[in-house]
Order: structure tokens, then C-alpha cells, then sequence
């Protein structure tokens, strides 16, 4: 069932700004190349481990940040032996072999190809400082930058790690100024050139950004702007820190700040009205230059601009930048990794990794996919080291449903394995509802104990 | 640790485009009152019984569409059976009291206030033409609408079976007329007229939607769009049926054309490149008066513009219309009786929903919260009935972590059972890693465990 294809996808309709698909006369609607889009030159500041720290869920250290996924290869000796009187398999087997480290993600980001990896201030907690330096000496090629407050005290210890650059911020709401820090602009204007004059005197690389910008003073936030950007600040973050702000309010905001400012600008956007994923696309069309990510976006609350989802985004409208720049095919094992690390599910929704991102159901999509997967496909799932699925039989738990899925998650078995397997999921279905998620854990406990009996034998 | 305070979110920055909040000169990027946009006015055509069935896990019908969660008292007698010798509790524990039905999904999005409710065409199957005519027979308040093909024979189909409106759909890229139905626009449009013709005749409403609107020809789309309101359709409907559109290609298409056509203007727009809550905002803002929405939306693939995600997007701007319109406080409900239903857990990133979506856990964060929850939070949790949580604990499993989720749950412990129950997460934690939904799925076992036990003394 699952079918790789070459990639037809995308041709018609989709954002060619900046991009490099040919303009295809067929439809006015295609946008002219825009002289302010960074849509396709655009850069990634991934900050799992600085945001992705904040998410409730999460607790990084050292010995916490662990996967038996990436790149490791498993030995017989290090699997968990398997209590043969257990009735229901584990729904998430123990890691079958473990590398302790935060280290460990940096590099898995670094492989991926992000720009810059964002980490927790190192005045945090002395944790943070050591794993901050430690990180700085694995000689990655991504930049390494820690997110300090514009204190001097904090910045003073950030630049003693060997980071590349620091990312300072303040708040700049009214809100955040009465309840947060205190300060008024004078004074945040004051510190924010102070604190820029250290760190280019250093000889690292500095970003400045307001927190929570959209709730901000418009004639403020520029003054404060022009003011660093004027000692010559490297970036200016805007953030939407609550998540509130809209497409059009961030393409105007960022459009406006362009004509402000010569430097870069950084945007980060939270998720909590389910935007942040557009409105990073909108601040690249208006001319920001780096967007913040996270892995499935985590972060405070909902998160943050998920990476694979801006890369979902992004791939539509510049195909050649992003399948050139960055290794897409990673995206399922990094993912999977940081959703293990912090004890979640990876949504059923997810772009591109969700269980259904490529399934296809309805009689006559079905029909139009398999003639032309373009039909119904904006992705092409191969881009991203996935396979389609279309779904012709009416219940999951389906031998051959089964038999799809298997391969849709690369593993190998005999029918014979399926069908035994299918039998297990079925009365283990009679017990209590299964989410599909559950259903892929049965599945790939299956095959590792199957797998495990064969090398016994 | 949960709080739950007065609204005094979303003061200052917020979209008020005909919304109901004062306009704040505090922030001069307050947008200024908008003649196109209904952002203040929309209305939803709530799909979850039509889109929501080409979900790859949903499988509906009168007798699998059941739910314990929604205003169904549970009796003794109906409750499962324990098993003492289990030794892990069951992660959903089965249904307490069930209604096989259908009908009372329809009934729950009628109460929660949608407007339309838009049902599988009648023409797939039988099982489909006699829910169609059942839920018809309920007497809602909410519109039915049954979405067809646009072919006479179906359309006659669904006139019989008494719905208030028909939404006739036929795609018009040319990836869709060369691989799918094989008509050219001429064709389109004649058949158009006929069968919008015949409906009016027969005194029901009528919307006639291109599919995948965005990657049609523009000329050709606008052409099909004049004619069918020329005689008379009473909503035109725009599809982006790929998920490829981004926000400024939805707003310049709505806003052009918004001058071609009278009618209304309805939208749909799927979510693989993460703009589909974003897309259907613009949307209203370049005057669409409809979205469709699925409730966690399900949907084909990943799915469409979730009903939730949409009401946290929406009440940021027009907090009024929103909370007077909608029964807000039934949004979680409603999620976990169709999650249920549809066997996948609800996203731990779930706008307004997901576990964390008002946790605040970074010590600046907490700080400030505690002062003023508007400084880190652009919704009121209240308004859904929901409450926030300040994350003191250093990990999940304390005990007073492990209260204040039980709090935020809705469910009444004493501390000792609170401490058994921790001690019980813990030993299990140390089996597998437990995902926080998981979590809530062992509290709320031990819960319905202990009221039992209760009840039984």
C-alpha cells in the first residue's frame, strides 16, 4: 500500500517567493517574487533546549536527556530482559541502549543542519553553566548562543562558557514592565547599549529582543530598536511571548521594523492561538531573517513554532532550500527522541510525522492518489524519509491495515508475524480502547522481542 | 496551585477588529475597526460528522459513536467489573455508562452553539442517508447541512432526507479534472447551475465550494464563483484541500473574491503545513462570514481547522461574541468524548486543552504570573472552564504536583489518597515511561477506583 513516488508535488499554487520552483503561468494566484521575503533564505535558531527546557514536561539534564534511537546501535547485552508471565506488552519498551546526554540533542540539531542551537542561560543554575560549556567544546558547526537577561552579571558569565553569541531579552509590555523586571524604557534603553557595547567588546555575536512585543508600544519598541540596531547589535528579536498575535499583525509589525533597522531580525512565536507556525512564514514574507524553533514546539505552555512543522511550511514554497539545507529525513528519529526524553506523545496531528499526515481515506481521494499523489498531496512524504497510506480497509485492526502499517514504520515481518500480531492487538483491543499511538508501541515491541527470539535461536 | 482569577486578559494588543474590547492607544498597533473583516460576526459549519469521518481512525456509525464523558449519569450497575488481580490499572478505563449514538454527537455540537452541523452525503452508504435522516428528525437549533458531490442524482438523494441546506463540492484544479473527474470548467459550471437550480427549487439553502481552490486558476475560479452567484447560491465555498495556502495568498483570495461575489463566503481549510486556524482568521478578516471546523480537527490526513483552536483564536479578538455565543465551558467535554470516539489522545499541545496549555513553569514566568496572570497568558483559562498551573516541582511525580493535577482535573481526593496514588504513579514510572496523558488516565482509574470502593461501604 504505502508507494514512494517521485516528487510532483507542489507545482501549482504554492508559494514560489524567493523559492525555486518555476512560476507556472496556469495560476495568477502564484505570488511575484518579493523583494522582502526571506521565504527562501531564511535561518533556524533552535532553541528545544533553552524553550523547550520551559515545557512543564521537561527536566534536561546531563543524565536525563537520553534515546536508544539516534544512531545507536543496539547489542543484545544492554536490552531489558522481557518477564516472560507479563500479560500486556509494555506500551513503551526501556531503552534498548542509552547515551546519557543533553550533548547528544545539540549534535542530533547540529546534524539536522539548524543555524544556531539556543541554550538556558548559565546563570540558571550551575547545571546550566556546565552544560553550556560543555556543549561550546563539541565543535559543532551550528552557532552556539545562550538566551541571558540583559543584566550585565548574566552576560559577563554567558560570554565566559565560549558561546558564540548571546540572545539578551527584556520585557517590554506595560504588563511585564509593572509586574516583571520594573523598568521603565529609559532605563531598558539605558542597560540593552550597555550590555551590547560588552558583548561585541568580547567579540560574540548579539541578539537584543523584547518580550512579548506585540502588546508592546509600537513607538517604544521601534525608539528601542533603532537605539540598538544604532550600536550595532547584530539582531533584534520580536516575540510573541502570550501567542496572541495574528498573521497580518505580525507581517505589518516586521514590515515596518525592516525599514527601522539594517540588522537581522529574529522572530518567536508562541502557539497558544495556534498560529505560530504562520506567523513565522509571514514575518520571513515581511522580511525577518531567523526564526526560534522547537522540536514538536515545545516549550512554556503549548509551545512555540515546532521545527517539523515549519519545515512542513516552509518546503511547500521553497522545495530546493530546505530539502538542501536541511536533513529532513532525520526529522521522525529527532522528534521521536525529544518526545521520549520528555515523556510525550507525538501528537496524532503532527505535520508530517503525525500518524495520518499521509494517510488517506475518503473513496475518492484514494482513487485521484493513487493516479497522481499530487492529487491530495502537498508534501511528498519521501522528501521526509515517510510513505503514504492509503486506508481502504474499514477497521484498523485489519490484518493487512496491520501489514501497511508495519511497513509504514519500516519494520520487517513475515505475514505470518502480522497476522499473529494482529491477533495480539485485537484482544488486547477487547480489553480497553487502543489510541493509535499505542497501537505503533504494540507494534514495534513486537518486533523487537520477535527480533530478539530470532538472534536467540 | 490552580487559580483561577477575573478576566483581565487580552487588554492591550489584541486584534478588536469588530471585536468588543475598548481600543487601547497604549499600543498603536491596535488594528483600526475593519469595513471587510467579520472577524466579530463569523459563523461555523461544524464538521466533524463529514470531514471528521475520512479521519484515518474514525469509524462512525449509530452503534461505535458512544461516549461515558457527556451528561450521562453513570449507575453502579453499569459500571465495569474490576479485576483484583490486575496489576496495572488500564489507561482508559471502559466506558461507565454508555449512549450508543450518533445522534448525541449532533446533539453536543448543537449545544455547545454551532450554527450548522454538516453530515457525510447520503449517497456513500446507506448506514449514512438513514443517520442523515435522523439527525434531521432531532430538532436542533444548529442548521444541517449534508455535503454532496455535485451530481443531480446525489443532490436529490439528500433533499429527501430532509436536511435544512446542501453543500455541493466539485474540484476544480486541473490535477483534480485530470485525475479525479475528467471535466473541464465548462462542464463545471453548467452543472453547477443545474443542480444549485434544482435545490433552490426545492426551498433548502445552498453553498457550491470548488475544491482545492488554491491551486485553480484564478480567472477560471472567479468565473465558476460569478456564476453560480448569479442564480442565486447562497454561500460560495473556498477549499484549500491540500493544505497548501498560506495566510496572505488566503486573505488576497477571499478579499478579491469577496468584491465578485453577494453571498456569503464559507472556508475550509486543511492543516498539513500548520496554517489552518491562521488561515480561516484571514479569512474572516478579508470577509468570510463561514468556517468549517472539526472538533481536535480530525480530518483527512492531519486533518483541518480544530473547532477549539479556532475559539482560542477567535476570543482573542472578539472576547465578547465569542463567550456569549458558545458554550465554551463544554469545549473539553466535547474534545474527549470525539477523542474517545476516534481512539487518539487529545495533543499534549492542544490550544486551550492540551495539558500544559496554562502552565507556566520558567521561575521569571511564575513570578509574574502570581502577580498578574495577563502578563503570560492571552486567555483566561476561566472562560473555558478551565484552570491554570504554576509549576513549583521539580518533577512530575511529587506529591503536590500530582494534587495540583488532580485539582486542575476537576477530581476530589484527600491527601492520603493523593499520596497513594503518587506512590502508585511512581512504581509504575519505574516500569515505563509514563507520557502525561497517560498520567491523567492512571489518576482518573484511581479515581473512579476509589469512588467505587466508596460507594460499595
Amino acid at each position: 500500500m504505502a508507494a514512494v513516488t517521485e516528487n510532483t508535488n507542489g507545482l501549482n499554487g504554492t508559494n514560489g517567493t524567493n523559492g525555486t520552483r518555476p512560476s507556472q503561468s496556469s495560476n495568477p494566484y502564484q505570488p511575484v517574487p518579493d523583494f522582502l521575503s526571506n521565504v527562501g533564505r531564511f535561518k533556524i535558531i533552535e532553541s528545544t533546549l533553552r524553550e523547550g527546557e520551559q515545557f512543564a514536561n521537561a527536566f534536561f539534564d546531563t543524565g536525563k536527556f537520553q534515546s536508544p534511537l539516534y544512531n545507536v546501535k543496539s547489542t543484545k547485552s544492554n536490552r531489558p530482559s522481557r518477564n516472560k508471565n507479563q500479560d500486556v506488552l509494555p506500551l513503551h519498551s526501556p531503552p534498548a541502549s542509552v547515551e546519557y546526554s543533553l550533548l547528544y540533542s545539540a549534535r542530533m540539531l547540529d546534524d539536522f543542519g539548524v543555524d544556531y542551537i539556543e541554550l538556558t542561560s548559565p546563570a540558571a543554575s550551575e547545571q546550566s553553566r556546565a552544560d553550556c560549556e560543555a556543549i561550546c567544546k563539541l565543535g559543532l558547526k551550528a552557532k552556539i548562543l545562550t538566551h541571558v537577561r540583559c543584566h550585565m552579571e548574566d552576560a559577563k558569565l554567558a560570554v565566559k562558557t565560549g558561546v558564540d553569541g548571546l540572545d539578551l531579552v527584556i520585557g517590554t509590555s506595560s504588563l511585564l514592565r509593572e509586574f516583571s523586571h520594573g523598568k521603565d524604557m529609559t532605563q531598558i534603553t539605558a542597560s540593552a547599549i550597555e550590555v551590547i557595547n560588552y558583548v561585541k567588546s568580547q567579540g560574540l555575536e548579539v541578539r537584543f529582543s523584547s518580550e512579548d512585543s506585540f502588546r508592546s508600544n509600537l513607538v517604544d519598541l521601534l525608539s528601542l530598536y533603532r537605539a540598538v540596531n544604532d550600536v550595532g547589535v547584530d539582531r533584534v528579536g520580536v516575540a510573541d511571548t502570550v501567542g496572541c498575535a495574528s498573521p497580518r499583525q505580525v507581517y505589518d509589525l516586521i514590515r515596518t521594523l525592516r525599514g527601522v533597522v539594517k540588522c537581522d531580525i529574529e522572530t518567536h512565536f508562541h502557539n497558544d492561538t495556534g498560529c505560530a507556525i504562520a506567523n513565522a512564514y509571514v514575518a520571513l514574507e515581511a522580511g525577518a531573517t531567523h526564526v526560534d524553533t522547537s522540536v514538536i514546539g515545545i516549550g512554556e505552555r503549548n509551545g512555540i513554532t515546532p521545527l517539523g512543522g515549519l519545515m512542513a511550511r516552509m518546503i511547500v514554497g521553497s522545495h530546493d532550500y530546505v530539502t538542501g539545507k536541511y536533513k529532513l529525513s532525520k526529522l521522525k528519529e529527532i522528534e521521536d527522541f525529544v518526545a521520549e526524553a520528555v515523556n510525550i506523545n507525538v501528537p496524532f496531528n503532527n505535520p508530517v510525522t503525525g500518524v495520518c499526515a499521509f494517510t488517506h481515506k475518503a473513496g475518492i481521494h484514494a482513487k485521484a492518489i493513487l493516479a497522481n499523489p499530487s492529487t491530495y498531496e502537498i508534501i511528498n512524504p519521501a522528501d521526509f524519509g515517510m510513505s503514504r497510506y492509503v486506508h481502504f480497509t474499514s477497521r484498523l485492526t485489519g490484518w493487512n491495515a496491520i501489514k501497511s502499517r508495519v511497513e509504514q514504520l519500516g519494520l520487517k515481518m513475515t505475514d505470518e508475524q502480522v497476522k499473529l500480531l494482529t491477533s495480539k492487538i485485537k484482544a488486547m483491543a477487547d480489553i480497553r480502547p487502543l489510541a493509535i499511538d499505542d497501537t505503533d508501541s504494540i507494534i514495534r515491541s513486537f518486533h523487537l522481542e520477535h527480533e530478539r527470539l530470532e538472534e536467540a535461536s
